[in-house]
């Protein structure tokens, strides 16, 4: 693991999430930014102390020379350091689970795709909300038809944690990276937690986003990126769709929110309840879908691990990612292409989520002129 | 009552909403559009057979002449109608309570707009979604600064009703009238539903729309009118909004929900489960407030008729404006204003919507243009 | 109408919901317990002065002498009037609309079914519960066999007004009769609302409650009557049941609420969100049927104003029985017996319900031993 | 780990909870009732061949006498093997972690109960529901006086999945031997769940039941223990309570739910959204606390591993059994008892769990006489 130290929220979820089935074993890390944290963050988590590294660099380059070196990384840095980690492991052919969005800075996106492509190795990027089992369930109805052909897509993802400027005073570790444009990247709200929408809409979909348009705020005073946004989209093929995020909603704790409306029938899917999808056949009364439950379909059976009514939660999910992960990785040992990566997001879902960003700050530096992505 | 007749929704709803108070008598209409069907459907309600009239022309002209001529009419045709009908009765001092929008065409809506500057009478326009009690009760915590400054609105008001044709075949008149721009306006779904949306949130917040982008869509082949809008908002003072108005949103019957965030709280309300408004002052739990119970404010008791748990919906809510509207005329008999009229919709509030709809229309015709207000 | 005058709660709502379909105009009264009272109250709703009686025998001798007498009377007194005046009227002739339960004692409802029996005039008790659109629905359904034979019935009403000791003080006059053995009967909770569960249980399953065990309890100290009640049922045919009773559950507004299941499906309902019933054919997703919906069946939509998404609420459930009771007395007029009358709660349901009330009681003092009804 | 080879379900369960805290590594079981069934799950969790077991006697001598052999086993076999495999560790040294009900039979409870009194290990019982925070938060806030006196509980774990003979045919392993009395004990729904249920009203209450009328039904034709059971709860001190437990519920999945009611306030918390607890102080708005939010106490945040509205689930309620178990276990090293296990299930609660299960049967076959536990 690289990143993940203390103070760190994403990198211990990241930890239950590899552990969950029992597929991944930490043996190694460069966990924090200096040596000394570094050290103490690994010694915490029980790792060999001759497995603790000060950099990603020397990480890599001494994994990649042991016998019993890592298979994989995972990447859970913030955003600015992202590629260069992730470059220096799959120079090595070792695996790569990094965290979203891909990187700061189109350029960096660029250079960390050519690397991806490159390499001998996989790249998955944790956009782990498309690891629900009802997420992969309506992914599957709307592939199968059962929506008929899509016309509106209403995505949402808010919440209440920077509405008072958190970043000030040096107490919030998060809010000040993810609010930091060197960091963090162009985008606050629309980079951190947009993206995440925006990927989800389109896997669920099966969609891509042609153009949009953004209208970006940062309410909160003194804030250097966008704490908000309210996002027209037109998908290829005719559907179109709202976007909005926000990090200052009072109410929000962490509200993604997707609901599809096609032809012949519509779905609705709330992360903080994610064991259940409504689904409504056009004529028909709504149907409540649970996972496990009677309407689940293999897409959600396939990565489900208790029966209907034992809730599953956000880091399952999260699991998913990494069970995924750890079944292509076997698959690679033998040369094979496991199918599951259809199902896993990794660097064109990286790049469409940069470009997404990237087109909302350009949109909405325009005053919400459309932008072709 | 002018319009109503056979076949009609809104009338009924009128109805009831005058009688639950016992405050209106219906007792002369012109119910349709031929004589002989006004005829019928007042036969069918128990009118005197010499005060159901072939027009609005003829009934206003009778009525003034009777000495127990009407004091109130209430107008629920298609939109069309409503200047003519509603000028008829203004000029000869008889008060009016119209179905909204405010007419079909914005030269009609400044036509009547003089008609009511000049008149002696009052107009009332029934945007009955402000009748909630806890609609009431939003407005009043949100004057009284429970929120903070407002920044963010997000409404959206989303049916099912028109995902297909069904304005094709000549079954139902409903869908008809409501598509054809010669009768319905400009707006099919903005003017429809997409005018209450934004009168309710204009009418909690107290801001008024100062720019808007709208993308507007027929998506039913052969619809001579929008069916679905997608809506950017900017407010006075700076708060922005979406607001997204739909009628081929399968699954959603009559999904009008308001959610309002400021720098102190957030609100939100779904009025097909009225009787509840959500409000989280930051970093305070979430509270359920519900009408007639211990959060319920003075605004909301005064327009609530049962204890809290015994829920009141749809007519109560429209009732709220008929009782608010005989309070007024009570007091205008006597030559006073009642400060009720703050609360009721009126000739402003219609005409903000009739700029709110030919705006919409005007920006998607630009392509989603920004459009002053 | 007899009772319903100043402080009383449920005279104003008979009264709406005699007035929402237009059936019924109210032009006489005894509603209060003095002349003086009576007369005032009778002002106040625009009576006639000489239709404002001192007393029901009054009031049915005067109304039975005039030509143009009152047709129909609505009782709404506490419960220990109800017989006499009920009586009073029946003996005339004169239709009653009484509110439940039937008496306050056992004697009394024996009295009266006597009285009931003999007379030709309609006897209606308002367990107003019934006319919610979605139990007529469930009512239909079981009937239909979509639950196949009925197993358990879970039904409770949870209040939590009288938590603490409301009555004291003479501030409350509901808390106050409803808490006197001598003016409400001997039971509390179980006979103010304990009784409209097992009327809804009995309605909506057509089963009849064949064994009871119930343990009361009275948690205040002070209250003379329970106000918590913990019953088990045993139905005819065998299913099984639990009825829960409690006005000092502090959370609980107005919750009655009702689940049944059977050999082949579940049925949900609640009370404070009445539009909707939730239904489960076993090994088939939940399905939301709402009023006015998809899945609303012709049951539901003979009693429903408004079309889906518009809620209905508890004044419209009331009004359905005065509706019912409407065209029962049109019927009654040209010697018809209407069918409306199978689905409106009579004299029997008014005895069965003083049977569960007395039965109650009566286990609770043997330590809830059985006891059949 | 003794049990949980192939067709179990709570054996999977039980490893993934061991495992989402990295405390415990799975090295040794003897995981089914035949030697080469055991020796197969083995493999296929990848234990060493040599720590497959035939038997848990076997697994006992033998991990004893290694020294690397187990601290703690987990025992998640039918109930009837509970005492004698808990017993071969126990008296060797071995922590156990035992799933619930205690035992098959009141006899091997007390068997047991001797051998886990003279124990020099832990013996912790996995009625794993008092591990999710918001029932760790519900005793806290009831301990601290926040309800005040409790008066009303209100507990039902509803279930569906024995609503057809399920055990008949031999495709359902675990409906086969939950409904087996030789393997699952006296109790069908009362052992399985109903003693879950009884678990978390105490748990939570800090209440013991006292005495108890139950009326147990085997609604299935051919079942040989009950499926449904309704139970009247007397509590020391004078609550009362009720509760209701079913396996032939259609709609109900994995319905435990709870209500408490005391003079001051109400909670309210359903297992399958486990992150929501429903607080009303009586006067005031109802309050939705949430895991991770403003309004979790101390009590919640120390077994809760994400932020607010990242769901976690059944799993982690599970997980926080084992977290404390090895906390426990840490301190037993060192010879201390850790206060964990103030919250952690053990003997105690086993013994009144059994004498729960044993006191509702005994009642039903008196026909729902009390009986005092």
């Amino acid at each position: 693991m690289v990143g993940g130290g203390k103070d760190a929220f994403i990198g211990a979820v990241h930890r239950i999430a590899a552990r969950i089935d029992g597929e991944f074993d930490l043996v190694a890390g460069a966990l924090s930014s200096t040596p000394e944290r570094s050290r103490d963050s690994g010694a915490a988590l029980g790792l060999a102390a001759d497995r603790c590294y000060a950099s990603y660099d020397e990480m890599a380059e001494a994994e990649a020379a042991r016998q019993d070196g890592i298979e994989a990384v995972a990447i859970v840095t913030p955003n600015h350091v992202h590629a260069g980690a992730a470059k220096a492991f799959l120079a090595r052919g070792i695996h790569v689970i990094c965290d979203k969005p891909l990187t700061a800075t189109m350029d960096q996106a660029e250079d960390l795709a050519r690397a991806v492509r490159a390499a001998d190795a996989l790249f998955i990027l944790t956009h782990n909300y498309t690891g629900y089992p009802m997420i992969r369930q309506a992914r599957d109805m709307i592939a199968a038809g059962d929506l008929g052909a899509i016309r509106v897509v209403q995505v949402e993802y808010a919440q209440d944690w920077l509405t008072e400027a958190a970043e000030q005073g040096g107490q919030n570790k998060q809010a000040e990276w993810r609010t930091d444009p060197a960091r963090s990247g162009v985008g606050g709200s629309v980079g951190d937690i947009g993206s995440h929408a925006h990927n989800l809409a389109c896997f669920v979909t099966g969609l891509e986003v042609e153009k949009l348009s953004a209208d970006l705020q940062s309410f909160v005073p003194g804030r250097r990126v966008d704490d908000n946004a309210h996002v027209l989209l037109r998908f290829q093929g005719g559907a179109r769709g709202m976007l909005w995020c926000s990090q200052v909603a009072p109410g929000c704790e962490n509200g993604l929110r997707l609901r599809v409306f096609g032809e012949k029938g519509g779905l609705e899917w709330a992360q903080e309840d994610p064991n259940y999808l409504w689904f409504t056949p056009f004529g028909a009364p709504k149907r409540l879908l649970t996972r496990g439950g009677a309407g689940a379909t293999a897409a959600a059976s396939a990565v489900s691990r208790t029966p209907g009514g034992h809730p599953e939660g956000y880091l399952e999910g999260f699991a998913n990612i990494y069970a995924g992960a750890a079944q292509a990785i076997r698959a690679a040992r033998q040369g094979r292409r496991d199918p599951v990566l259809d199902l896993l997001p990794g660097l064109e879902a990286g790049l469409a989520g940069m470009r997404f960003i990237e087109a909302c700050v350009r949109s909405s530096d325009k005053d919400a002129a459309w932008v072709t992505i």
